[in-house]
């Protein structure tokens, strides 16, 4: 199919079209990827959205309490999408079935979109394959887009990349409610939702609560416009789940121009990723020239000094480069 | 001074003019970076001398045994040259003082040049600059050079893109040899040296050296021509330092077409890493440009999305490089 067909299929909300588009941007073959920049290219860019991450550790519910989330944006009205982002899937291979299991309501609707994780992130890295997927839903009138980040590692901070909101989610079934939560999710977090605040957990989410809240005054705010705040919900029972959303419109409302400042950053920091990228895909084809070869052998010969071939190769890229 | 001029006195020998060569090397400044390529590019590279790795964990002796080594090379008539490198000082600042005061033999030998490890690595990381270091001891005359590493972390990796053998030190003193041992630095050794085997740790250094060779005998050789080989040595009490000196002359003798081999693909990766810092450099420049920021703009107001702004991005580098 053409990228530009494709692309009018993408803007009048073919969810399959969508699906198709979202695994061409994440090829990684040349001609797909010549393909995935015309698509790109014929796509209006929304600045009306929400982009709401979502991390914690295992265990806390996050595919739970997204599928419930889900069902209430339903609700109100707007089309939710959901994306999985496995930074660790790329290190270590494989990619998660995307929790639908947990997601089962969600999925089966109509108007919502959930996409498991890729397995590699094209062009500059997971985050670059995220963002673009999140661009492609957007423009299919998904209006909130939910990034579940599933895996270990960098999650929390790459997904503060792509997102304009970060919920954090916590449970208390682990006893300390802090246990197992780094610093550096504690400072990205705009919103710390306790989750499992049912039954037996409920009067142990409620300490959960106050703990981080505790905690959270020790820390310097993010913004002057808002101070994290701390919900209970329990996404099992179903519980004040619209309250966590009306903390995140609340949050969006209040960081309006902070969040069009952090898009602009995130755009030109995803740009340098993806121009990076191709530097080095640029490097990796000059390996197979004649100049690369000359260049190399002169070097074991001893004819040149490192520094002085980096510099004879920076002139065979920027020549290759202008054609 | 002229780099020309300094280059003269480098190739007579001169260790002030080679003192002063290497700080040029490592300077990051933009003039005295291309007084440097001037400097380099004067030398006579060459391929008779001889790069020996030091590693081991902190304790083991290194610098004590450095000593004695670079005096018994001195005694078979061949002038040594040690530096000290430590890729943790450029994350965290400050040099060590390259232990002069362990090595108080040697540093005071007129024919001997001892070399404290840089703050930072310029044009590549730290085994850039090193390796230049490298080049310009050698082309003072310096046959031998020893480079020891200091700090903790990817040493032993590092040193293996620099070195043409390495030699891992290691002491019975603190129990069990193969402990504090990461499996990394035992792929990289062509020697093992069990040092402090005196007195009271005597059998347990020879222990020791039993234990390593029955470790080494479930690894994969490195090379055909080699097999790591564990040997017994005192630094402190000066026994057995010209046998450790023979098993490395017999290494390289066997390893003779290795060795080749490996500085080619040594220089090629030099090349390699600092071509990645000028165009990360150049990167930089770059975002001062109105180029940039027309990019920046655009981007911002959603006339872009960042796979196409990297590549009108590339283009604006390429012409820039092409000047």
């Amino acid at each position: 199919m053409l990228a530009k067909t494709l692309a009018q299929k993408v803007l009048g909300g073919d969810r399959l079209a969508l699906a198709k588009a979202i695994t061409l941007v994440e090829s990684s073959l040349a001609k797909h990827r010549e393909e995935a920049t015309t698509l790109l290219n014929e796509l209006t860019i929304r600045d009306d959205t929400l982009r709401v991450g979502i991390c914690g550790t295992p265990g806390a519910g996050k595919s739970t309490l997204i599928n419930r989330l889900g069902m209430h944006i339903l609700s109100t009205g707007i089309k939710p999408a959901v994306l999985a982002m496995d930074p660790s899937s790329v290190n270590f291979g494989g990619s998660i079935l995307g929790d639908k299991t947990r997601m089962i309501d969600l999925s089966v609707q109509e108007n919502a979109f959930v996409r498991p994780s890729p397995t590699r992130g094209m062009m500059g890295g997971i985050t670059s394959s995220c963002s673009e997927a999140i661009l492609l839903c957007e423009a299919a009138g998904f209006k909130s887009v939910i990034v579940e980040t599933v895996g270990l590692g960098q999650s929390e901070t790459l997904i503060d990349d792509i997102c304009d909101i970060i919920i954090l989610v916590t449970s208390p079934a682990e006893g300390d409610a802090l246990q197992g939560i780094k610093k550096g999710i504690m400072e990205v977090a705009d919103i710390i939702a306790v989750n499992k605040c049912d039954g037996p957990l409920e009067s142990r989410a409620k300490r959960a609560k106050m703990e981080l809240m505790k905690a959270l005054s020790y820390n310097i705010k993010r913004y002057p416009e808002w101070a994290t705040e701390v919900v209970l919900v329990s996404a099992q029972k179903n519980m004040y789940v619209p309250e966590l959303w009306n903390t995140v419109l609340k949050a969006k409302e209040s960081l309006k121009d902070q969040i069009q400042a952090k898009r602009k950053r995130q755009a030109m920091k995803q740009t340098e990723l993806i121009l990076n990228y191709l530097l080095r895909e640029q490097l990796k084809q000059m390996r197979e020239t004649p100049d690369y070869q000359a260049v190399s052998d002169s070097l074991a010969k001893g004819h040149l000094v490192p520094r002085k071939a980096a510099f004879d190769l920076l002139r065979v890229m920027a020549n290759s480069l202008s054609k």
